[in-house]
Parts: C-alpha cells; structure tokens; sequence
C-alpha cells in the first residue's frame, strides 16, 4: 500500500494555500490530522509543519485515490495532488487560515504509514512528561512545540545578525576542554590516547573567550552547549546553551546599551514586541533590601520594609534579640489581606520556613483595629509608629520576619513572590526587564572558611575599590551585572581582570596557594603577561529566555531533546552500559561502592 | 605605568582611517606593532584586528605622551587620541590603507604591557607548530589567523542565511547521548547519577535528526561539533564540525541543487569566486575507474587507462597472470616525462607501493624508441596495440600497475595526483566541483566475514536495485552523493530508509541479530511506525571546507583551540589527571594496564 514519491514534487506548504490560489493544481505533503466519511466523500485535515488544509477524496474526482483514502488514519503520510477551489457554502472554516478552500484530490500515494500514537497530535496534551519524552518525535508533532522550537531558531538568528552587525565574530571553542578547579561539577571524558588523563566538558567558555581577546579578536561571540553535572534542581539540564559574548576595548557604558538593543531586537523581530529603553538598573543592595532577592520580578512593588528601628525596644523578644545581635526584622504589607483565614496563613509561613524562617509574625488591620498574636508586646505609641511606617490600612495583613540578615531577604522574598501570585499582581504579558549592579566580588563562605567569588574568579573588582581588596575583602564591589526579566536572571557578566597581579591577588584571596594557581591557570597568567587588552562580556541562557518568550513553564519544552530531571534521555535510553572492550581501551574500570543506581525517570 | 581606559571610547577601527578623516579627533586602540624613533619624533604602528595606523609622538604635541610612548613596546596595549593628518611628502605608505595619514597624538594612555612574545606576530612565521600551539593566542593575533577565523565566522553566517531562507529551522540536538554500536571510537561521559553507566559525545546527530523528520519539522540543519576518538591520521582531529542537513519529502533532484546553491553563495558572498553551475556528477564506478579514488581532482585529466585487453596475451607473466586471476592492469600516460631519472621512477615506485602495489611497470618513449625492462616480453604488435591505446608520444612515461581493483585504483590514483603535482598540472585558484553518485551500498569486509555499510546503515538503496537486496547485497547502488571538491570530499549524504522493514532487513544484512537491533535502535524502528515521511539529507565538513577556502594545508589552523596530531590541548595542557575525588564521583578508576601514556607533541 505504501508507495514511493518518486516524481511528485511539493508545491506548497499545506496552510499557504488560499483564496487567491482557487484553481491551481497544486501538491502538497503531510500527515493525516483527522478523516472524516460524509456522503459519498472522504475529508482529510492534511498537516505540515504550517499548519492544516482541508483535502477532498470522491469517486468522481478520482476512483483510485478514493479507494486508497479509505485507509488512510491518523498520522498517515500522504502526498497529494488536486485543484484548490472554494468550499461550499456554509462549510467555510473562519478559524483556520486555509478555511475557504480544499483541494480535489486526483492523484493520491499513502508515502508511510502509522499505527496508533500514545497520545493525541494537538496542543495541549493531557499526558505525563515520561510518555512525552519517550515519544519524542510525536511530542514534537504538537504544534505548539513546533513553535517553540521555531521561535528558539529565529531567536538565535536574530542573536546573530545583531552581533555580526556590530563586528562579532562567532568562534568555536573546545568541547574537550581540561577540568578546573570546581571539577566537581565536570562532566569527565577518558582519553584513549593518554591513559590515566581526562577530558572536561566546559561549564562555560570563560577562559578560552578571554584568550580570544588576548589574541585581539577583540569582539567574539558564540551560541555554544555547556555542561554541568549537578544535582538537578528544578528545571536545569545537564547539557545547556548560552549566548556568549566577549568584548575588548569597552566599559560597561557601552556594553549594556548594546546588550539591551540586541534583547530587543530579539523581542521586536520574534514576538512583535517593543521593549523600552534604556531597562532601568538597581544595585544588588537595592534589590536584596527592598526584594529580597537579586534577581526581583519588578512587574509588581510590594517591598520589604526595614522596621528594626520601630520594634527594637519593644516587649516582643524574639524582635528585640534579634535586632541586638544584628539581624534584621522586615515587613510586609500585603494589601487587602486582613481576612486571610488561619489556614492561609499558615501556608505563608510554611513558605517563610522553607527559606528558613523560624517564624512569621503578623498583625491583620481588621475593622475593629490590628488584630495579632504581637500586638500585646506593643505599647500603643510603639504599635501607631509601626502602622504609619508600613502604611497600614483597614484590610491590610502585615507579614514580619527577624532573622540573619541573608534568611530575611530568603524568606520575605519568596513571600512577596507567593502574595503576587495569589493577589493576582501579575500581568502576565508584561515584560520587567532590569540590569542588577554593583554585586559584591567575594562571600565568605563560612563552611570553606575563605571567601569565594559571587560571579567567577575572572571578574574585577570596582576601581574605586581596589583599595579594600586586602582590608576588607567583603566589601568589594565587582564591575559585575545581571540581566534579570520578571524576576528570572537571562544573564549575566563583568568586566574582567586582565592584569597578572591582580589576577594572582584574587587567586590567593580565594585561597589558592601560588603553586595551585599556576597548576589550574597557568596559561591564563602568561597570556595576560602578553599584551591583554581590557576587557568584558556577558553570557545569556538561551533555554530560559526561550521559556520566558514562548511563556513555558518548563525549559524541557523549549529543547528539541530534553534529559530528564535524573539526567537520563529516555528515547534513545542514555547513559547506558557499555562493552568492557570500550572501557579496556579507555584505561578505566567501573567502581561502584555498594550504592544502587537511581531509577531514570 | 599601566593605566585604565576608564572614561575614554575607542571611535574608529585603526585601519579604517583614510584621507577624509583628516582634521577630526580620534580614539584608536590597539597593539604596538613595532616603534621607531626618529629625529624627535616616535612613530608607532599601532595594530587592531581592522590592521595598522600610524601613530605619531612630539614633546609639543604632548610631553606627557611623549614620555609614555618612549616606554611602549611591541605588543605593549594603548589607548590614544588624537588627531587625523596627512603625512608629509615623501612618507606617504602606498602598501597601507590607510598610508596616507596618521594620528598626531594628544593622549596616550598604557593599557597594558608585555614580555616579548616568543615568535613576532605577524604573517609567515617560521616557528614550530607546537610553539604557535602552546601560545595560542599569540598565533592568533596574526592577521592571517585572523583571518581564517573571519572567513569562518563569515561562511557559516551565510550557510544559516541561506537555509533560512530556504525555510531550514536550527535545531540543537544533545552532546550527551548513547554509544553506537561502532562504539569503538565514540568518546564516553560517565554519569554520576547512573553509576556504570555513559553516555557517549556523538560522531555525527544523524539519528536525531532524522528524529526531527519524525517530529514533522520537515527542514532541519545545524552547524554542529561531533567527535571521534580515532588514531589521528594525516589531518583528523578529536572534535570537529559539520554543517549537517535533512529535509522531507525531498529527491536527489532537489537537495543536489539547493545545497549547490548554498555552496556557491558562500564562494561569492565570501571570497568573490562566482561557481559555474550546475556541478558535474560522476558516478562512483567512473571515478573509480578513471581517476582511482572515489573524490577525484577533477582540475586535471591525466586518466587511468585499462589495457587489460592489450597485454593479456604477452609474455610478461605479471600481466597475464592478474588478468587471468581476474585482477586489473592500468596506466597512466605522463605527458613528457620520459626523461624521468631512475631515482624519480623509484620515488614514483615508493608512492604507488604505499597503496600496496608490488611493482611499478614503465616505458619511456625515447626519440630512439619505447624504452622498458619489459618491452622485451612484447611483441612489436602487442607493442603498438599498446602505445595506440595510450596515446603514446616521443617524450611520453606510460606507468603500469596490475593487481586486484582496489590496489591498481587507489595506487594509481596516487600516482596521478603526485604526477599532478609533479607536472604543475593544478591551478591553485581553479575550483572543481563534483558530485559522485551511484555509491555501493554495501561493501564485503572479509575480515569481519560480512557486509558493512559504505555510508552508513540508515541509507536508502536505489528503488531499481531493492530486488538485490538479499539475492546479491554488493550489487546494490545507494541513494548516496557526496560533493567533492578539488580532490577533497567536502560533504556526503543521502537519502534515508524510512521504513521498518526495509531497516530491518538492512541492519540483518549488516549481521546485527533482531535483539542487537532492537538494543541499538530500537526507538529509530518504534519511530519508523508512526508516520515517518520519506527523507533525506547531507553533511558538509566545515573545516575542511574553511581550509580549502583559506589556502591553508591544515585544518589546524582554521580552528581556533585545535588539539595536536596526538589529540593533547597544548595551550591548557588537556587531558589531565584528576582529582581521585572527582573519578569516585562518577563510580570510575584508572586502570592502566603494562604501556606508557605517549608524547602530548
């Protein structure tokens, strides 16, 4: 039954046809959305990759294609020739573009069957992820991820047009790279040919982009697939992509204008939407006091309020001992949340405590006055100063945490979050983008017990500065900055070091000896003895800004072949075991202690 | 001495200043390319990637420039500006663009210093690859490196203009994936969630783009690295990029064209070369016979000529006998080399036994006669057949090799080249461009006792060849083209099985057992159930084609990070050891048994 093409060539794209295409003979290929049998005439939604065309089979028209079309089922692959002409009155289909025509068939070949798929080819499937990804190929039929990956292409040639414009160069770095000193999360790769040695996957191109500006190829880009071995937390992939850029020669005036015109570009070319410019920037301290997080969803306000000042002598102790030992205690007010029932809030504090509150006090502003487990703590002028401060009103519910400082923002964060939602504070069409600035260059990571770099060990520091850098290194600031888009980061960057002396500095206050330095990053000290010019880039991830544009909730969407949240494809069934003979050629031994292995899905 | 840049913005491209910039202020920034002081004066000429400018320094102009410039190297970094002015008369650079002027410099500023590099950047450095591998970003900055790497970026910006607007989406398809069944040269990736188990880095995405064809996404590319853990020959590396394409419901008739199109859009677009079209095909069996290799250099003749016929019946036993034994005897008529030395016929004799050729028949065709060891075994007919049949002019060196086809073909076909190139038969800027058609499908490897695959398992064999199939499997022709170019192959592909059976039966003649390929492939079969429409495509090797298009005779140095012959990272010293840490991780040991690790050079 299944019969070649040979000879039958595409005219068309099934939804291109129109009107104005009534009495062509035309030829189109696809596959079978639905048949229906009615009156003596054979109905099929033909579907390519543009979208739906009604195809009409009748004896009279042609016995022989007729005959074939009574076999046809779902996800058949047909190829079809016929004459485009009107429908009849009263069947046009005003909600498909191809709704005025169908095409007569006289030349059917059924080019491929299909047996029944797992599930239905439409939008909006109700099926678990695991058949989804088993199936790929089917999942990938549905057109709405059809335009996901669509809109992840023409995102990327956008990307590359903008750059080429300005002068960028995309250049290929290696994939077989050497390990670095965060090796723990390296994916490894065994070398035949130098036993004993490895291969890493890179995290990131940093330092090969940064050579490609010792080498003066002064502005460099590339859409490139990075590794990470990490416990995967919601939605991360083993294996992503990032838009990396490199530039020499530039300060951070120049560098986030042109970022921010090529994000809208993006935006204006794929979705049709205009961006405003220049996106508005907020210091990290800004944004962790005020939003709690580095990374704030600015299409709503809803701030943390510092309030240590108004509840440091009251009676309350669990305020007062934290103020005294430095902490912090901050508010919310959640507008119009007075009538949240005891199960509301409790919910609320369980969101607090994931954050590690220990705690979450509040104060409902009733009809009859603040109504709170607290309010007795408080003398009446002490309860009035706070109210004013907050701006309470009748209706309103004050959230409060007291905390360490870093479990405040954590906390009250995530509440400001979980209060838009279900305040219903965001639009979802709307599009907050904003620049964070002025991180800090180092934490100190107490369980190390040295400090360790906020965005990598390559960023430099703030000139104005320099001059802490040995005092007080925490208070450094690092010539660093986020891209953040409704409180998810797209981005991020620096302008770098690229001094030798500075570079060593900044290794040793990381704690590594000289000798580790030079073992880990040898080449990268020589070459800035070499002539390095300054320079600066930034780093996009292509898989959530995708997720963002298509609205997604999961990147697993915007990714033709996704892995599981366990790291495992599940339609070609990786990683899997392999011969001993490949493992003897690579010098290594599986070694499992007695652990078993995780289930894949 | 180093200062920052802060405040000052670079406003031109050193190399694009001209005449008509005379009179404005300018902020160039770059390398010194060398210094020279003169009469009061120090000139610098200053490098970025666009090329040099002149840079000039006075006391009156700028004291303070002045002292800074006296302390500039080469390679030193800097920042000035300055003025546009016309050199004196006299001066003026004709091998310059920009030789008519230079910049009467105002503020200097030292970005940053260097060591003398160990090799002078600039073009045609003589110094050991090994160096130039290790400094890396110094070779870089030689404007011929450079410019490789700008041809690069340029070709593959035009192959995605072109396929995109050919209606091609680029789609990403996964670097950890599953070890093939010719697992012994894949690259393998422990998982440290699924200990014992790997994925493998892909030789190609050929399975999951023919996946996307499943999925409906019709035209499919992406420019692409794979990997390949073999022993590196002449010109192979570890990773390597393609430029891989698949399309449905496609013919020969239409992919052979449009990917013609593409080619020579980037020949113009590129490097202004305008192809002639459409390209010559040739089918594998003439290729073979006439030129002995299955990629032959179409920019010369010099044809191998089969005289079976002629010398059969002569007394020379090595003749008759490989005749007899179903064997070939060819040769070649080298246009007036008869006065070829004894020393130059052994030279010619140690090529053709490279390629496994016992011997290296002759005859000079003297002014005093047809000169040869074994003209003594011809009689003065066969003698004249002979000479007929090869054209045979005073002045002319007929070479003879007879042995089984494949050794007179590929032993031949090297002499032809070496003559080639002998005999200044090739035109440097000529392009030949073929496509060669008509591939086997299979070929007998006698050492594994059965059928392999000449492209690889998953091409379809020609509609008129299919009855073959099981009665005689060698017969078989394949759907397969590959384009070839000036004796390189620069791409290949084919059109594809796309049903289950016939796979099946293909994967049985490739002696896999229904459960090994079921193991192996059994989603790709799954696949082929559902509605798999007919397909096709092809895949360009984009370095090699980089390096054909840039002159160069490696494609090391098309490449910016390439690994060495022996697949070892010079610049970050890759593969390394690693932590024991880091293998207990992922549930491996080394286990290097009785052999030494080899030379990283």
């Amino acid at each position: 039954m299944v019969e070649m093409m040979t000879g039958m060539k595409r005219t068309h794209a099934c939804a291109s046809l129109r009107a104005q295409h009534i009495g062509e003979t035309v030829t189109v290929m696809g596959w079978v959305q639905r048949r229906r049998d009615h009156g003596g005439l054979i109905f099929i939604d033909l579907r390519d990759r543009s979208g739906l065309v009604q195809i009409v089979f009748s004896e009279d028209l042609d016995a022989d294609a007729f005959r074939k079309a009574e076999a046809a089922r779902n996800e058949y692959v047909l190829a079809v020739t016929g004459s485009v002409r009107s429908r009849p009155e009263g069947t046009v289909n005003a909600n498909l573009p191809t709704g005025e025509i169908e095409i007569a068939v006289r030349e059917l070949r059924i080019l491929n069957a299909a047996k029944t798929p797992p599930f239905y080819i439409e939008d909006g499937v109700d099926v678990d992820e695991m058949v989804r990804l088993k199936y790929r190929y089917l999942d990938l039929r549905r057109p709405e991820m059809q335009k996901n990956l669509i809109i992840r292409h023409k995102t990327a040639k956008v990307m590359r047009d903008y750059l080429d414009r300005q002068g960028f160069i995309e250049i290929e770095t290696p994939m077989l790279t050497k390990s670095s000193p965060e090796g723990a999360r390296d994916y490894l790769v065994p070398s035949r040919v130098h036993p004993g040695e490895f291969f890493a996957l890179p995290q990131s191109p940093q330092l090969y982009k940064q050579l490609t500006m010792v080498a003066g190829m002064e502005r460099y880009f590339q859409i490139v697939r990075c590794f990470r071995d990490e416990d995967l937390r919601a939605d991360r992939q083993p294996e992503f992509t990032q838009l990396d850029i490199e530039m020499s020669f530039v300060e951070m005036e120049e560098l986030l204008p042109m970022m921010e015109a090529m994000v809208a570009q993006i935006f204006e070319e794929v979705l049709g939407k205009k961006l405003e410019r220049p996106f508005r920037r907020i210091t990290y301290a800004e944004a962790m006091n005020r939003y709690g997080s580095d990374k704030p969803d600015l299409r709503f306000d809803l701030p943390l309020v510092d309030v240590a000042e108004q509840v440091q002598d009251v009676e309350f102790k669990v305020f007062a001992s934290v103020v005294k030992a430095g902490g912090q205690v901050k508010a919310i007010n959640a507008k119009g949340c007075a009538h949240f029932s005891r199960k509301e809030i409790d919910e609320l504090t369980k969101v607090a405590a994931i954050y590690g509150a220990k705690g979450l006090a509040y104060i409902q502003m009733t009809a009859e006055g603040p109504k709170s487990p607290i309010a007795k703590f408080f003398t009446e002028a002490q309860l009035q100063a706070l109210l004013t401060q907050l701006d309470a009103q009748t209706g309103d519910l004050l959230l409060f945490v007291a905390d360490r400082p870093e479990v405040v923002a954590a906390a009250l964060g995530a509440l400001r979050l979980e209060l838009a939602r279900r305040l219903n504070l965001i639009d979802a069409e709307q599009l907050e983008f904003a620049w964070v600035v002025d991180f800090p260059l180092l934490e100190y990571d107490a369980e190390e017990g040295r400090y360790v770099a906020i965005h990598h060990p390559f960023t430099a520091p703030k000139d104005e500065d320099l001059h802490l850098l040995e005092s007080n290194p925490g208070q450094v600031r690092a010539k660093a900055y986020d891209l953040v888009l409704n409180g998810v980061e797209l981005g991020g960057g620096s302008l770098r070091i690229y001094r030798r002396d500075i570079q060593e500095k900044m290794f040793a206050l990381l704690g590594l000896s000289p000798e580790e330095s030079r073992d880990k990053f040898g080449y990268l000290l020589d070459a800035f003895e070499f002539g390095t010019p300054p320079h600066g880039g930034i780093a996009f991830g292509l898989d959530r800004l995708i997720m963002l544009m298509t609205g997604r909730e999961t990147i697993r969407d915007v990714i033709a072949f996704p892995k599981t949240q366990s790291a495992a494809d599940m339609m070609v069934d990786a990683p899997s075991v392999v011969a001993p003979r490949q493992l003897r050629e690579l010098s290594i031994k599986v070694d499992i202690p007695a652990k078993k292995p995780m289930s894949k899905a």
